[in-house]
């Protein structure tokens, strides 16, 4: 079995539409290459309720959780003590950040919110912030990141090497210019055929594209894959969808 | 209270990192000018028991669902029979939409494949698709739309008139140009001064910016918004965050 992951972004500012998230793709990406399935990615607002119930749900029932956000200075970032209350720890000072944190300030003592970022759940893990802003942590199979992408990104690359990894999730795509009810039923007989790998269809409609679907096969298996899509290349050749009509279909 | 809405995306292409969401950002801004509080997001796998399950829970608790994807007519399109199972409903074709499927295809029958399009749940109300695949349908409080942008932003559109409204969501943002945790402290205050605004801090980080915050005050009462928008303002000010830094703080 391979492992599974859960995503958590916690943040108003995608549920109010102020920003858009870019932190998803560039994990699922990973998690792909990692080969662990992503089973399922959640926004839920800056709540101590909503985390505290979603990041337990999600952490019992999958191998990793990766949340992103909520862990800076102000107010409204209670990610770390939410996360510690799901695992019943209490927040303890990391000297270590602490005195990351008092040489990048230059002072002799840290105000109030300075020092909020050197606090993390008793028994977690560091995962350093090269920018100097709050730490990110491991605690159980949580991972708890920064929201800001650059800095996810290089958090999660500081963690990736503690990740079991799963076989490789391979795929192939054909790009398949007809409707996809034209070709459904033919697809449809190849899936059942070869129930080890998914074949997924997304279609795409546009001016400039036409209408049509980029056919996904997907597995760990790549022998399984080729013979898959060489199938799913012929059923496209067939039916002439191999490229764009000249004429507007619609 | 406000209306709440989950949305919920059903989509092995995001969970793979294939494709970049672009429906969430869409349906937030749209809910956040209806009065409507947007609660939660989930994006999850093409999987009948998964799409059950979520959308069942995320039923109880929202006054109105969202989902986007798996509507058309492969194989790996279950969302409208995995929504009737939700309510215990059996599919049913809809003569309408299996007209306009005819005329479409300009053929005397239609394929399984072109038939499953024109399949709703019983008691469902029809959400047309102007570019002429797959309806979406409204079943109780649960939207289901189409995945691709352009079609789900019309499907949004045209039930738009459906929706119970609440108090508009207002909000002002004040742009600082210093690290959190210099203005932590104070922002703290203000947000204890003003409790029924919500007050968020949203760093950035960048070669071109500099590091700063966007500080969102966000309510529905615009004298409450303006007074503690105005302490914010003077807040950053004093603090000498009103204009980028010139020289480099990192």
């Amino acid at each position: 079995m391979s492992p599974t992951a859960a995503i958590i972004i916690i943040g108003n500012e995608i549920l109010s539409g102020r920003t858009q998230d870019m932190n998803v793709q560039f994990m699922a990406r990973r998690l792909v290459a990692l080969g662990i399935q992503l089973r399922l990615v959640l926004v839920i607002p800056d709540e101590e309720q909503a985390i505290v119930r979603h990041v337990g749900e999600a952490s019992r029932s999958h191998t990793y959780v990766f949340t992103t956000g909520g862990i800076g200075p102000t107010h409204d970032d209670i990610t770390a003590e939410a996360i510690a209350k799901v695992f019943g720890r209490s927040m303890v000072r990391d000297e270590k950040t602490y005195q990351v944190l008092l040489d990048y300030y230059g002072s002799c003592d840290l105000t109030p919110p300075q020092a909020k970022m050197a606090m993390i759940p008793q028994g977690a893990s560091l995962i350093p912030n090269q920018v100097a802003g709050a730490s990110g942590f491991r605690l159980e199979n949580v991972f708890v990141m920064a929201g800001i992408p650059t800095i996810m990104q290089a958090m999660f690359e500081a963690v990736e090497d503690q990740l079991q990894r799963g076989a490789p999730i391979l795929s192939d795509t054909v790009l398949c210019h007809l409707g996809e009810s034209l070709i459904a039923q033919g697809l449809g007989v190849i899936q059942k055929k070869h129930p080890r790998v998914d074949i997924g269809s997304y279609p795409f409609y546009g001016q400039a594209t036409g209408h049509g679907a980029h056919l996904v096969i997907k597995g760990t298996d790549p022998e399984e894959i080729a013979r898959a899509a060489a199938e799913v290349r012929e059923l496209v050749k067939k039916l002439g969808g191999c490229a764009p009509h000249t004429k507007s279909e619609s």
